[in-house]
C-alpha cells in the first residue's frame, strides 16, 4: 500500500506539524486532516497549508481518514488511543509518534478495530508547538516502527503504510524494534541525558545569584545539555518508560560514588573519567546535524 | 603593553596547539616557544608552524620568554605552576588555561617571582591533542580572566598583556571574575553537566547488549550530551573545583527524588520538568556555534 489518500493528525505541535509540512512537501496529492485542541495552531497550519481541513478533537471526521496519527504530547496520546480507534473506520490504520512505546503499544492492543503500528521518529529540538515546526524536522532521522498489534489481519500492510509515511517525510532509516528493546534502549539514548539535562537546569535555577553568571561562563558544552532541558516533549515519553525510574536511581548513585571519588582519590577517578572519554569517542556516533 | 615578543606555551594539546595556531594567524611576528612532553606533537606543532621553536618542559628556555601560558591537562598544570615561576625571569607574566582557578591562583599566590594571571578560554571539543587543534577554536569565545596574584608590581600590565593575548586569539568577550566566583558557578555551566554526561555514557556501557541499539536510535539530543562526556579535559578542571562534590551530591538526590516522583506522581513531575523547561527557554543562551 502506498502512502495513504487521505492522512489525519491529531496534533499540530512541533512533530505532528512538522510532519504534516514535509508531507505537504513530499506527497502534494495527499489530503491532509489536522486536528488539534488549539485552534490557533489550526489556523496556522492551514494558513501554511501544511494541511488540507482542521478539525477539533471532538469533530474530527477520523472515519474518512485511511492513516491516523497522534502527535499529541505523551500522556494525552496515551489516553486517546482507544477513543480514536473506535471513531475510525474498521481495518484503517493508527499509529503514533510516542518516544516510549511499551505503554503505547499495550493499549492499543487492547483493541481489535483498527491496525496500530507504534513509531518514534528519533528527532527533536528544545523549541514547541507549531511554530517550531519545519518540512526539514526528520531528513536523515531514524525511525523506530513495532510489530503491529490491535485488527488481527493485514498487519504487513498497516506497517508499510506507516513506514512508507516516514520515507515520505524524510526519514534516513526505519528501525524494526520490540516494543520493550525499544524502551530499553531509548532510556539511555534519550530519557536519561534529558533527566539530567532537567535537573542541572533545576540545580541552577536554586542558585539564583550564580545563574547570570553560569550562563555568561556557558561554553557550547552548558548550551547541549541545558538543550535537551527545553525538549519538555521527552519529559512525557520518559514518564511512560517503565525503565526509566530505576535507570535514573542508577544514574544518582553513580553521580554520589564520583563526588565521594572525587574527595578521596581524585587521581583514580581521573583515570576513570578519562577511560570514559575513550569509551565515548570509540562510539563513533555520526555528526552533528548543522543547527 | 602590547602582546609579549616572546610566548612560551606549555602543553600543545587542544587549547594550547590552538592558541599557538591562532597567534601565528593573528600575530605572526609574536614569536612563540612549544613546551611539550610529546616530541610527536613538538614535531607536528613546528610542521605547521604553529610554532617557532620547540623544547621539554625540563630543556625550555623559559627565562626568555615574557610571557609563559600552562596548558597542561589540570593536575599537571596545578603542579607546575611553581616549578615554572622558579624558572622564569623575574617580574615576566604566567597565565593559565585551567577550567578550574580557586586552586591555580592560591597555588601561583604562593610565590612572588612572576605576575600571575589564572584564565580560562570557555572552549573545548570533544577531541583532544594537538591534531583537534584549530586556529578558530576560541572565535567568539568568552575567557575568563582572575585578578593578579604573585609579584606585589605592575599586576595590571600582566592583566593587560593576558587579556591582549586571548583578544588576538578570537576571544569574543573577557570577564573579570574572583576565582571562587568563576569556580561556582563554571560547576553549573560545564562541570555538572560534564560529570552527568560521562556517568550516562557509564550506564550505558553497562548494558553491553543494549548499548548498539542505543547509539542507533541516538537522537541529537544523545549526541551532544555523550560529547560532553568525551571531553575529557573538563575532568581534571572538575577535580580541583572544590563546589564539585557537593553539587554533585545535590545532583544525584534531585535525580533519585525525580525517579521516585516519576513512580508515585507520574503528572505531577511532568508538570515540574515542563516549568524547567520553560526556564531553560527563558535563559535566552546563545545560538549554537556551526560544528
Amino acid at each position: 500500500m502506498p502512502v495513504s489518500h487521505r492522512l489525519g493528525i491529531i496534533g499540530l505541535g512541533l512533530i505532528g506539524g512538522s510532519l504534516a509540512l514535509a508531507l505537504r512537501r513530499a506527497r502534494p496529492e495527499l489530503r491532509i486532516l489536522g486536528v488539534d485542541v488549539d485552534t490557533g495552531a489550526l489556523k496556522r497550519a492551514l494558513a501554511e497549508r501544511a494541511i488540507d481541513a482542521s478539525a477539533t478533537p471532538d469533530s474530527a471526521p477520523l472515519a474518512e481518514c485511511e492513516v491516523v496519527v497522534l502527535a499529541q504530547p505523551a500522556a494525552a496520546l496515551l489516553e486517546s488511543i482507544l477513543p480514536t480507534a473506535a471513531r475510525m473506520t474498521p481495518g484503517a490504520v493508527l499509529t503514533d509518534v510516542c518516544g516510549s512505546k511499551e505503554a503505547i503499544c499495550a493499549r492499543a492492543a487492547g483493541q481489535d478495530r483498527v491496525l496500530f503500528v507504534g513509531a518514534h521518529p528519533m528527532a527533536g529540538t528544545e523549541f514547541r508547538g507549531f511554530a517550531a515546526a519545519s518540512p526539514a524536522l526528520f531528513a536523515g532521522a531514524t525511525v523506530a516502527v513495532c510489530p503491529p498489534v490491535g485488527a488481527r489481519e493485514h498487519g504487513e500492510r498497516a506497517v508499510t503504510a506507516v513506514k512508507d509515511l516516514w520515507v515520505a517525510a524524510g526519514a534516513g532509516k526505519l528501525l524494526d524494534i520490540d516494543p520493550a528493546e525499544h524502551d530499553g534502549a531509548v532510556t539511555f539514548a534519550s530519557h536519561l541525558p534529558y533527566l539530567a539535562a532537567a535537573m542541572v537546569v533545576e540545580s541552577l535555577s536554586k542558585v539564583a545569584d550564580l545563574a547570570p553568571l553560569a550562563r555568561e561562563l556557558a561554553a557550547g558544552g552548558f548550551r547541549d545539555t541545558t538543550r535537551l532541558a527545553g525538549d519538555g516533549t521527552v519529559g512525557g515519553a520518559a514518564a511512560l518508560n517503565r525503565h526509566v525510574p530505576g535507570a535514573a536511581r542508577d544514574l544518582a548513585e553513580r553521580l554520589r560514588a564520583l563526588a565521594d571519588e572525587l574527595t578521596q582519590s581524585p587521581e583514580q577517578t581521573l583515570e576513570r573519567l578519562g577511560r570514559l572519554a575513550d569509551t565515548r569517542r570509540r562510539m563513533r556516533l555520526p555528526p552533528l546535524p548543522h543547527k
